[in-house]
């Protein structure tokens, strides 16, 4: 399979940019489009290469475009996916970049006009956003999830497929479902904790604090309409995976209690056992 | 105040072999001392000239020395000092880089024959430990943490200052309750939830575990002993900042329940402006 000439990035931020500027630098494709909210930030990717014109509006954006991927904050997906159909696209693949699947998936299964929405998720990043930071190598060796249904047809998820493996990621595919389950454990369920951290520590004792305090509390910096938006979406898996925590937590509460040693040692034990096996 | 031309560190693991090294390498003792339990480890630090001598034995190594530093865990803290006051020793100045305070300085309050306490802790460190990490520079501009009591001889408090500020730290002055109610906020409650998410999430899970996941269980990879001693030791103080945390998470659980997403919003925004306020 390999992919058109041209493909379509809704949204020029760290992921599109990268995405961009991967499939262009391979010449894996002769074009990329880019449509976003922000003109200096599509500049920017511009500039750097990331893409090969600025479209004004979305209707010149997806104009025989045959693969258009949406890289907004979750919230923003479904709508966008709704109005590019609405401008008379016909037989295009949509995909995206977002950290939550169920609710997206769901609501652009039935696609009028031989569209078609294949969910994607990428599990990459750096802490700063936009296209300023892209980078062309920021998926390889990442796994990239994606959740076909059963009626996805195969040559849509063929060139979704393509557009991944030519940025060099490793490709997976599992239900919308277990997606959001895993990823408000390993994803989720962190940014929470490390803001819910940040949210309890006032910055009068940031003069005592360390090098732990600040990498706990670093997610806590990211983009709030982008958390906001994925912990929305995921909310019913991520009270799962806090449950969970909260838990433990409750446990070790009676541990620290109790005085109990062996217990701590056996939560430590654990702890850095998992901690070891995942590596650097 | 000048320090000392001998003076010894008990346990040369990171803080005692770079406390060893940044005195030594800015010529403020002549000799520094060693004595540990791990002798590879101790002549790790004397190849660095992290050290001048090793001590085969306790008593050697606190003869005629005026100034001890311990820096074991904190767990055999008292015990050593107690060992070292046995052996002989005469007004000797003893201190600490402990992570904990208001135990290990109320067990060593009233040392006999002109022997002092003055407890330290130094908010320091590296994710690394041992001799072979030590690092001279470790200490500059990162705050100390110096506990004296109403009964601390002045001019033991002075060498002690000394010690720190001759590695260029700055040293702060707290009471051991307000030093231990502080760092369990600040350091021993991060490192336990760091632990928790760590022990609720199999290894099965790490293929799709982002870069957000292994910075959030980082601490977890830490030593267990080290942070053993550490929260059994604080451990009244770590429960109240436990509480904190989850009553927090308690209303992050209602906010998700019920899909508040202004609630969920202001959240975000505490938790990064507080974190925006600490710097990178």
């Amino acid at each position: 399979m390999t992919l058109p000439e041209k493909i379509t990035v809704i949204g020029a931020g760290l992921l599109g940019a990268s995405l961009g500027e991967g499939l262009l630098r391979r010449g894996l494709v002769r074009e990329v489009v880019g449509y976003g909210r922000s003109r200096a930030n599509l500049e920017v990717a511009l500039r750097r290469g990331c893409l090969t014109e600025i479209a004004d509006d979305l209707v010149a954006a997806v104009r025989d475009v045959s693969l258009v991927v949406v890289c907004t904050p979750v919230g923003k997906i479904v709508e966008l996916v709704h109005q590019c159909v609405a401008t008379g696209s016909r037989g295009t693949v949509f995909t995206d970049v977002g950290s939550t699947k169920e609710e997206i998936v769901a609501a652009l299964r039935d696609l009028p006009k031989g569209n078609v929405f294949v969910g994607g998720h990428p599990i990459a990043g750096k802490e700063v956003t936009g296209a300023a930071a892209a980078d062309g190598d920021l998926f390889v060796g990442r796994p990239v999830v994606l959740t076909p249904t059963e009626t996805t047809p195969q040559e849509a998820l063929a060139v979704v497929r393509a557009l991944w493996e030519g940025v060099e990621s490793e490709v997976v595919c599992l239900s919308a479902e277990e997606h959001d389950a895993i990823l408000a454990k390993t994803s989720h369920l962190p940014h929470l904790l490390s803001c819910a951290l940040s949210a309890v520590t006032p910055p009068s004792l940031d003069a005592l604090a360390g090098t732990g305090f600040a990498s706990m509390t670093r997610l806590a910096r990211g983009s709030e309409e982008i958390w906001r938006d994925i912990l929305i979406q995921n909310r019913q898996h991520v009270l799962s995976a806090l449950e969970l925590l909260t838990g433990k937590l409750q446990e070790l509460r009676q541990t620290l209690s109790d005085g109990d040693v062996a217990g701590l040692e056996a939560f430590l034990h654990l702890a850095k056992k998992n901690r070891d096996a995942l590596g650097n």
